[in-house]
Parts: C-alpha cells; structure tokens; sequence
C-alpha cells in the first residue's frame, strides 16, 4: 500500500516543483468541486444538505483543530452576519474538557480534513453524547467521523499531499459559505436580493482565485525581505482576523519563523512591545470597511521602525498609501468572500518565504499530515 | 499635577527596584481588598453586588482587551462550571463590528483596569444601545465606564503604576470568581458543600499568594535561563490555557521575547514545527487533571530538543518528574483558584527575565498604560 501511495505521490505532483505550489495553484479547480456539491444546476445553495432543516437549530457549536479551527472562526462571521444564529467556537482538545453548556437545540460541527483528527472525534463523541445533533465537514469521505456524525459534508478538495494545508482550507470556507447561505434561504433571513447578490458572489470565487495567483510573482519578490525576519505580525480585523491567525500558523509551519496573528485592534494592548526596526507587519485588509481605524495603529508600529506590508483591495491601496513598504493589491470582490480570497496571498506569501529559507516545503519538520493522537 | 503624580510615584516605590516588583508583593493585600469587597463578614460573596438578581440572566457576553480579555477568559470556565451559565467572549476592538447577535436576558460585561479603554468603552455602549444591560468591572471607580455602565463592581486593587498589568489581573480575576459563586449562590446551582468549599477556597487566596512569592528566587534562577530565548512557548489546557496566554503577553510586553500561549493540545496542530534544540516550553500545569494527556505533547517537543519547564502541583511534578529542565512547585490549593496561583509565578518569570535583559521594567517601549485611543 504504501509502495502505491508513493506512486500516486509521484504521478500527481505534475510540473511543480512542491505539492503545497500544486496544491495551492489547483484552488480554482477544488473551490469549483467544493461549489458544484453544493450549488444546483441554478447556482442556488440546495444541494447535497440533504432533507435537514437547518432552520430548526438555535445555536451552533464549531469544533476544530489547527487550520480547521480557523476555517470554523471565519464561519462563525458567516453564519451570524447571513443567518443570524450564534455560534461557539473551541478547540476540539479544550472543548470537551471545559464541561460545555450545550443546548438541545443545537448543532454540532465538527471540521477535520481527515475526518480523523483525534482531539476533533473525541469532542465529537462528547457533543453526541450529550443528545446535540451532529455533523461533520470532511474532505476524506470514509472517514471515522462521516462515518459517526449524524450529518456529513464532503468539501470535495480531492487528495492534499502537502502537510501545510492549502485547498482543505479554502474548500472548508468555501463549503461552510454555501451551508450559511443555505441555513439563510431556509430561514429566510435574508432579503432574496441579498441572498442572490452572496449566492452569485461565491459562484465567482474560482475565477478571482484564478486571478489572485497571477500576483504569484509580486508575492514571490516582497518575501525575500520577510525571509531574514525573527518575528513577524500579521493583522486583521473582522473576517481578516482569523485568516490572519492562519496565515500566521502557515507561515509558522514551513519556514519556522516565529509569525503570530493578531486582531488588528489588539497590538497596541501589548504585543506592540515587539516591534523594532525592520520587524515585518503585514496587514490583511481586502474588503475591510474599518481601515481608517487600522491606519493609525500601522502609523504607530511605522513609526518604531515597522516594515508594514499590505494585502487589501484597491480602495484600502489608497488609504493606507505610503505607510507600507509593499501592496498587494487584490482583484475585486464581494466583502461575504474575501476570506477566501485573501487565503491564496497568504499561502503564496508562506510558500516563497519558506523556498527562500529553503526549508522542505512539503514534509515540514515536527509535522505530520493528520493528528491522530491526541 | 503632573508634578505631584511624580512625587506619589517617588513616595509609593518602597524598597523594591521596580513598581511591577512591588505590585506583584502587594498581592495577598490587594487580593485581600477586593475579597473584602464582595465576602460579607461570614465570608459569603454576598456583599458589593448590589440588590441584583443575576439568577435572572441567560448568558453572559465578556468584552475586554488585552489582560483584562484573558481573565475574562478564565472566568468564562468559572461562570460556565459554578453557575450554569454559557459565556461568550471577545476582544472589544472586534466585538462591535461583527454584528454580535444578543439576546435581551443576557449579561454585558466589560472589564477594563483604567475603566476608560477606548475599544471596550465604545462595545459598552455599544451593548447597552442594544438593550442589554451592562455591568463594568474596573479598579478606577471615578471612570467613564463606571459612571455609564448599568451596574459597576470595584476590584480595589488600588493605583497600579507599572504598565504591565499585574495586581489589577489578579484582583480582577479574584471578583470574577467572587461574582461566579454569588451567581452560583443565587441560582443555587451547586450544592451548599461544594459551594461553601469553593468559598472557602478563594478566601485562602491571598495566603496560598503569599506562599508562591516564596518561591522569587527559584523563579529568578530559572529565568537566567530564558533571557537567551528567541520564540518561547507557554502551553496550557483549560483555565490554565488563558493563562498561559497571559503569561505570553507579560513576557512579550516586558522582555520583548516573542513568547506565545497555546492550548497544550494544539501545538501539535502546527506550531511543534518552531521547536528546535533550546527553545524553551514553559508548561502550566496547577491542578491539571489532564496533565497525563499534556505528557505525551511535552515528550514530543522535548525529543525535538525543547527546553521543558514545568509549573505544577506536587502531583504534576510527579508525573512530568524527568521531562522537564526545571520544576517550579505551587503550593496546594483548589482548582478553582489555581489559575490565580499561577499567576503569580508567570508575573515572576516575566520580571525576572526581563531583569536579566536589562529593559526598563517599569516603562516597557511602544506601551502606554491605559489605551484611550481605538
């Protein structure tokens, strides 16, 4: 078996020169698998939910690990903005132990690309345990937890070989959207308007995903000068929050630069204390209606020496201006989706600082590809 | 004024070289304050709520920035397992923005030492214009959020003149348990036995305090140790994980090390790939239960050549016994107060070491101590 594995391994890595570029370069494709199970032959979020009545449900509990969990901390914006129903976050390794407070009316989330993560299972175990409905979103489908779950969804992403994980990530947002927008048509929670103008927007992320990997090489040449740095920071506010607590874990996990996300509003209640001359700040601000708040707090870190680095649409270009020393300018698109796209700089941005450092991309040290211990 | 304010300053340093130093001895006697605050002359925490029935509210919101958000943060686990009651938390800067969904029986807390902290000011009024009622808890009774919030608890931990919140942490934390248990009281949710044992618990506080400052210079020893460190990790599982992101904070603001908390869990999921031969690990282990599941996590990054060193119980020295570089013993005391014990120590190792680095303690750079700007 492992000797077939290698082979498969072998086979697919195609004409690049890491499965992490492969895989990152492939996301047009899955996110557009990830839509097809869950978009019918009208683009409307009906299909492969099976008959459940999402609507019954007053609370929702997300329950992750790693990359996952921050998959689940974007959905949390998502199902609360479109759909109106509060989510729980955790852990899965503190979730179980924390004696929760679940209500009946709730639902369970579980999300592991594997389906195996062991802390995941075990909280997933406890949620059912405790009489809550449970599903699980999954890339591999004959997996322990679709297996357990009274509900699962596949995120379709196809095999991830890299351990860093690329396409799982932007499949679990991508299919965590289309399940909000889903919970809001049957909920109706949203004026129909509305509800087509974010349904139409997530049919449109394969192609600005496409778009967005043509910045590869802009990327590319701003992380010569991270690849030096002892410390890095990554801000973001609102939905740009979590992603940047991911880019921060993806940087972390294949070049082994200490990076540490933060919400963009909180660096100045600490952290700040870091910031010396040359430390990078790379501010995640595509479709960010807060930015003039931001600003003053880049000025700040500027001032101390900050080199400050910005992702953001065009709009964002042009408020924060000079203060950075590189802009990465995003392709157009709905605020709903701009977490995914946003994830594809930040993989690009680990990517190349971890060739410059020339680190194994693909089996980064201290890791494997699915925990399953817990 | 200004001038005056030097003089205090002069007058209330004492013999101690730093005014962190010395907020970190005053504990047993600003802990004292605020237990006396809240316990009755029968010790009961019955005392300094008011006439407000908080058996009426269904869930409690905590906003808070910086330290005062981790011991938020610890008091969700005290609210959730001593009253019942499901506590959602934020970090106020994010809080007003992601269109929180709250229900009318819910409780706002804010919780600020200065009581003026912009961000969590503006969520304040931001809950209130809601319709939710409000509750700040501050250490400065004269301030803004005390004059608008609904209801208002002192802490009493009197003037704290360090930047790097210390007295004002713990004595925050101290009212919250205060407050959990006259909740817990009010809705009778525990048994008398077990909720006059946890009384009695918190009462024992500021001696069990006074036991751990005993252990300065064992502390100090260790820290001698870290002040070579690049990244540094602090790894914690329930209410000692909040701490463990405290502790991070402390070290970061005061030392300028790049130290980061994790849920002991969650290392695994990515961070383990920045452990290399030195890289200290600092484990929080006061009265883990879950200590032996901890174990497996620290052998893994000390077969990577991490430097463990662990601060436990007599049971948890036990248990991690060769593992660990050096073992800082806590004096015995209940779980439910442990993660105010541990406090003490991670204070200790974060002024110790940044002694050893020769930054000016008192007035660490790019911080102000109170943060009236968003």
């Amino acid at each position: 078996i492992t000797h077939l594995q290698d082979n498969f391994i072998q086979a697919t890595k195609g004409n690049y020169r890491h499965f992490m570029l492969k895989e990152i370069f492939e996301q047009p494709i899955t996110i557009g698998q990830t839509l097809a199970t869950f978009l019918d032959e009208f683009g409307n979020p009906s299909k492969g939910f099976g008959k459940v009545e999402f609507s019954k449900y007053k609370r929702i509990y997300i329950v992750a690990c790693g990359t996952a969990f921050y998959a689940g901390a974007v959905a949390k914006y998502w199902f609360e903005q479109v759909a109106g129903i509060p989510v729980e976050i955790d852990i899965a390794s503190e979730f179980r132990y924390r004696k929760p407070v679940l209500e009946e009316e709730g639902l369970f989330i579980a999300i592991s690309q594997s389906g195996e993560t062991a802390d995941t299972l075990a909280a997933l175990r406890h949620a059912k345990g405790k009489g809550v409905e449970t599903l699980a979103l999954v890339n591999v489908t004959t997996s322990t937890m679709a297996r357990e779950a009274d509900i699962y969804l596949p995120i379709n992403a196809g095999p991830e070989i890299g351990v860093a994980s690329t396409k799982a990530f932007t499949s679990q947002l991508t299919a965590l959207a289309a399940f909000a927008l889903n919970m809001s048509e049957q909920k109706k929670f949203l004026d129909k308007e509305h509800l087509a103008k974010l349904v139409k927007a997530l049919t449109e992320v394969p192609d600005i995903v496409g778009e967005t990997l043509q910045l590869d090489g802009e990327i590319d040449k701003m992380c010569l000068g991270l690849s030096h740095a002892k410390s890095l920071f990554y801000l973001g506010r609102d939905m740009n929050y979590p992603i940047a607590l991911e880019a921060a874990l993806k940087l972390k996990e294949i070049s082994y630069i200490h990076a540490e996300g933060y919400a963009a509003g909180e660096l100045k209640h600490g952290p700040i204390a870091l910031i010396e001359p040359g430390t990078p700040v790379i501010v995640l601000a595509g479709q960010d209606p807060l930015l003039e708040k931001t600003v003053s707090n880049l000025q700040e870190v500027a001032s101390r020496g900050a080199k400050v680095f910005l992702v953001a649409d065009k709009k964002g270009a042009e408020i924060v201006g000079d203060i950075a020393e590189q802009i990465i300018t995003l392709p157009d698109c709905d605020p709903f989706t701009a977490p995914i796209i946003t994830t594809i700089v930040i993989q690009l941005i680990a990517y190349h600082t971890a060739v410059h450092l020339g680190t194994d991309v693909d089996q980064p040290r201290n890791l494997a590809k699915s925990v399953t211990v817990e």
